[in-house]
């Protein structure tokens, strides 16, 4: 069976690649990751479904023996991607599609280089700014850090395998689909196959 | 302004690279080269549109000149892919497509690495031989020489970015498309715009 391909959508707060994230998820047969987290669960939050929820000892020991693709702490709570779910569904022929911040994309692809990383970015930073004022959740400092955080963020452009500029959501989904198709047409990933054809006789 | 991509279209004779060729420049705006040659002009061929009409002489100072980007002897006949009006087009921001055989892309992608090296193939050599029968042009020698052959061109695949199985041409079609967009997308295809975004204040 041919193996899924892990596809990374990453990009900056306010570039909105949750919303190209939730889109793609909508129209292909892509996977998404159940996040292990260390918080409480929510009311109507269902373990397996929404998250994994550990304890912070367990977490430590899943860190420790290496169960992670990715991990962060955000407020005193930790947050991974557990490894074991996303190779089981790579293994059985399934795509896979993350939404991460960059750090995490960096973290994915030191353990998992056959992973496609793509970029989203807003055309310039004045309309990345212009989108995080609309959300009227961002204070002038707050504002500050993350168009900072967006630059040092953009300046790893090299780690990443393409960017899509988000300007219309639409194109961007679609083009999201294309990067998606294509892979699957790559060399590196027909050589199985290729090589099945050339070694029947 | 944004280069454009050279894409060329390769693989085994029978595989169909023609029809996706043809259908490919029909819905796009990419450009086709047009070739060099040393044969006579066919009755309504027009210098230009469908050949550059070159006397031997003349290719051979071409030749020398180092201005093929590919050349070939077929029938005592030989027939090249200048340079210098593909490049023109690329710098101008068009994308240009080819269809040429693998001798021909390899050395297509020798001279110009940045060249999206496309393999069309069957979905598997009894499929390729169905189709060369179904020609009706081939006799079994001829037939047996174009099989072995289309196992050596297949074995070249590591020279290659992606394959397409041409199983259904319509499907085909819209693979070499996604291929084409994915490109665009690639960051090494955009560095220029994130290196201005990053530099401007």
């Amino acid at each position: 069976m041919k193996k899924g391909q892990l596809v990374v959508i990453s990009g900056p707060s306010g570039a909105g690649k949750g919303s190209i994230y939730a889109k793609v998820i909508e129209r292909t047969g892509m996977k998404r990751s159940v996040s292990v987290t260390t918080r409480q669960p929510r009311p109507g939050e269902v373990e397996g479904v929404n998250y994994f929820f550990r304890t912070e000892e367990e977490y430590q020991h899943m860190i420790a023996a290496g169960e992670f693709l990715e991990t962060a702490a955000v407020y005193h709570n930790y947050y991974g991607t557990p490894k074991a779910p996303v190779f089981e569904n790579l293994d059985n022929g399934f795509d896979v599609l993350f939404e991460v911040d960059v750090h995490g994309a960096k973290s994915i692809k030191t353990k998992y280089p056959e992973a496609v990383l793509i970029f989203v970015m807003t055309p310039d930073f004045e309309t990345l700014e212009a989108r995080l004022r609309g959300r009227g959740t961002e204070n002038e400092t707050s504002l500050k850090t993350r168009l900072g955080a967006a630059r040092r963020e953009l300046s790893q452009y090299e780690m990443f395998d393409y960017i899509v500029f988000n300007d219309d959501l639409e194109q961007a989904v679609q083009e999201v689909l294309d990067i998606v198709d294509a892979e699957k047409r790559r060399i590196k990933n027909n050589v199985r196959i290729i090589k099945s054809l050339l070694n029947k006789e």
